[in-house]
Order: C-alpha cells, then sequence, then structure tokens
C-alpha cells in the first residue's frame, strides 16, 4: 500500500487501503512487518530531508495556493515520495488525537549495524520499557553529543509514535542500533574504551571520573537498572550523587545527568 | 463523603458516594474543591506515614490475615483515618487502569507559602504544562536536594494523579509553593541569592558559574521557554552547552541536567 511512486492521490475515507496501512503503524507488529515508522509535523518531515532522510509518503491537507506545505509536498514528489491529500478527520484518526499536526509523514526504519558504534560516547539502554523514555534520551543523547545508541534485548520500540515524537526529530539524527544480550556482550568484549554503568549501589562518583573517548555507558531498566549480568561487564559503576529523600531517578533523567557528566570535558 | 473518622467501610458499588468522590479526584476541578488528592501504593502511603502525612483514607482490597496490609489499615484507622474495603473491579475503576495499585490513599494536599522558601536551592518552573514533567521535576528536585520547588503561574496541577505518579513519592518530602507572576516577581526582589534561568540563548555556560546558596533557578515552559519578563528578572541567563543536532532539550532534562549543574558543589 505504501510504495514510492512519486505520485498524488486525494483520499477522503478512512476505509481506504493506504489510509488503514498508515495508520495500522501505530502498532508495533505493522511496523515491524513493513520497516516503516510515523512522524508527525511539518518540521519533522522539514528535519528529516535536511539529512537526507526522503519519506516515503506525506499525508496533509490539500494546500491552498503557494504555502509551506504545497513546497513541502512538491519538494516530497520530487524525491520520489507520495503525497496523499486528504480531510481534517482522516488526519485526526490517523494520528489517534485531536488537534493533529497538519503534515505526518511515513519513513523507512533505519538501523545502524552495532559495529557501526565505534568512536566517541556511545549510550547503550538495557531494556527500557516506556517509549517516551526512549524518546527523551535519544534526543538528549543528540544534544549531548553522543555518537549514537544502542537499544539491548527486550526494549520499548523507538519507532513508535509515542518515542519519534518525544525524540522531537532526533531520529533522524542519531544513529541507532538493536542488539540481543548476547551480541551485545561480544561487542563489549570488541569495544576499545571503557565501559560505564550506572548503578544506585554504584561505587565511583560520576563527578571523579576522568571521561576519554571512545567511552560506552549502559543504563539499566526503569524498574530495576542493570542486570547483574550487565554490572558485571562494565569497568566502573558510577553513582550520580543525591541528597534528598528520593531514592531512585526517572530513567531518562539519570541518562541525562550522567551522559552530561562523562560528555563534560567535550562540550 | 471522605472526612477522617477512623472508620472501616465495605464498599462493593462504583455507585457509592464515597468511591464517587475519590474517583472524582482524577478531576482537576473536584481536587481544588476538596482540597484533597489521590497517591497510588502502598509504598507510596508508607512514604507518606514515614513523614507525618496521614492519609484521610486508604482503599484497598480488605486483607486475610495478618498482611503488611492489614498492618497498614490498622495504622491508618489509629492514626485516625478511614479505610475501605473494596473489591478488584472497584479499585481499575478508581485508578482508571488496569492492573491498578493494590492501595490507594486519599490524602490532604499541602502546599508552603511562598516566604517559606528561603534557602538552600530553590527551583521554580513558570508555568509547566505537562503533569508528567512536573512529577518528574518534583523527584528530580528531591533527589538533588533542591530546598523547595515553586509553581509560578498557569502550572500543572501537582497533585493531579499523573504528577503524584511521576514524583514517586517525591510529593510528601519536597516543599512545594504556587504563586502567581505578580507574586513571584515581588518574592524575587526579596530573594537573598542569585536567581538563574535557563534560556537557549543563554551567555553564560552552566558549567562555569561559582554556586552558592541561597540561590534560585528559573525554568520556562516546555514549548517557548522563559517569557522574557521572566529572563529579565534573573542576574544571569544559563546555556546548557549541545553538541549535537538537537535544538532543544525536554523540560524535565533541562531542569535535571541545571539543578544537578548549580548544587554539584553541595553534593
Amino acid at each position: 500500500m505504501i510504495a514510492r511512486t512519486g505520485s498524488v492521490k486525494h483520499v477522503t475515507s478512512t476505509a481506504n487501503p493506504i489510509i488503514k496501512a498508515v495508520r495500522a503503524l501505530h502498532q508495533r507488529k505493522s511496523r515491524a512487518e513493513s520497516g516503516l515508522f510515523l512522524a508527525e509535523g511539518h518540521k519533522l518531515v522539514l528535519d528529516a530531508l535536511a539529512v537526507g532522510w526522503q519519506p516515503e509518503m506525506i499525508i496533509t491537507l490539500e494546500p491552498e495556493g503557494d504555502t509551506p506545505v504545497a513546497k513541502l509536498a512538491a519538494r516530497v514528489r520530487a524525491s520520489g515520495g507520495d503525497v496523499v491529500f486528504t480531510t481534517p478527520s482522516v488526519m485526526e484518526k490517523l494520528a489517534r488525537r485531536d488537534n493533529p499536526q497538519t503534515v505526518m509523514g511515513v519513513f523507512e526504519q533505519r538501523l545502524a549495524p552495532l559495529d557501526a558504534m565505534r568512536g566517541g560516547t556511545i549510550l547503550a539502554l538495557e531494556a527500557p520499557r516506556d517509549p517516551g523514555n526512549v524518546g527523551t534520551i535519544i534526543r538528549t543523547a543528540d544534544a549531548a553529543g553522543a555518537a549514537g545508541v544502542i537499544l539491548v534485548g527486550a526494549s520499548a520500540d523507538p519507532f513508535g509514535v509515542e518515542a519519534v515524537r518525544a525524540t522531537m526529530g532526533s531520529i533522524f539524527h542519531m544513529p541507532l542500533a538493536r542488539a540481543d544480550d548476547a551480541a551485545f556482550a561480544q561487542f563489549l568484549k570488541r569495544w576499545p574504551g571503557k565501559v560505564y554503568g550506572t548503578h544506585l549501589d554504584g561505587a565511583v562518583d560520576i563527578r571523579t571520573i576522568e571521561a576519554s573517548e571512545p567511552q560506552l555507558l549502559v543504563m539499566g531498566t526503569e524498574q530495576s537498572g542493570l542486570t547483574d549480568e550487565m554490572a558485571a561487564r562494565c569497568d566502573a559503576l558510577l553513582k550520580i550523587p543525591m541528597a534528598g529523600q528520593a531514592d531512585s531517578f526517572n530513567l531518562a533523567i539519570a541518562t541525562a545527568i550522567a551522559l552530561y557528566e562523562i560528555r563534560r570535558p567535550f562540550l
């Protein structure tokens, strides 16, 4: 249903097979089968184009005159992508919410091979569950100048709608790899630099390390932190100092503090 | 409907007026009228009791034998609070989700007066919209050892269910004040220490300041950062260094990085 033909279609019904296929991208299964994902918003589609990531399709309301949306549609068609003009109510159905963005883009998922994660600071997440956290962490890794993010094991899908939304465009900037635990363990054996884990029982105050790249930071799950197996693979377990009565951090917060700390000399 | 009588009730119907009153606490209006809020989870109720914050009421399933829930119920009654035993389906209705927590607590909202925000590091949020962000930030402020959080202007309700959930118990630890913009502006005139704002166009690299307490950090909204009026009240506008292609941070992430940085010498 979704294939680059450089064509324009007008669709008014949610029963239309294209609309059904796009809407199905809210489901992980459909994303896995099609290899596609949905990114909402005019700005996000422009961000993607700016880094050479062409949409398969955009869906939007038919513009009147030479508007920014008309320009975007022409640009997408010129790159071989499809343009679907539709109605506000179909847009709401596609976005699954009121007041949807004016443009939805359908893109091909891109994952880097694990061995492309080579230099700089690499962030690895052990089985993060929450899609919003995953998206926010990808955005933060981008801002902190990390070179890539590896999702290890049973992770939330970074290409889910909520995750992509939380990346605020960094899904198009940040090299992303996936690995099962065994492949990641092998990868760590070949990793040339330090491997840091963040741990509530960590022995090393995060402010005391002398960061040098390449380096890799592993963060555990929201619920229970790093597994013992993963902790054992780390060269040092870092502790983020805590002063109050809170006994843990939100995963995205802990990741941000730790990542900024080890990237501190390079920013 | 909710008043401390130290009694035990058995309720099986969602039409029961107590259940209706508790369920209404999902609405901001009902929270404002009653001055109450809902905190989910056995651990959270224990956290509250540990710091002397007695629940008005807990709602739970009737325990069989001398379980932790039975002990909790006895403790709540001894402190003058009510205990309501109900059914799993009523618990789901109260929580508005599947697999709800086993205990729900109803508590009185507590706000500190603005002038109680005096020493240490105080965090102020200008009109944050997202309840999850507000809750996560309160949790982070607690972990970073901030002395209090001020919500300025049209803020999301920190006592909303989603916000309370995200605080992971810090709602019971962190002194919280609210102020409209005019009152906050007056407060800042009396504030004895530095006032920092975080701003995408900030001139001062956050790593270069010499933090000393008392100090106050103001964060702007998710969408547009600090208002010009608020920025003008700051002694310095701080910039969090960014290395990648992301052009902004999630509000909770930016707050965490900035707060940890100015609390760095005190942790």
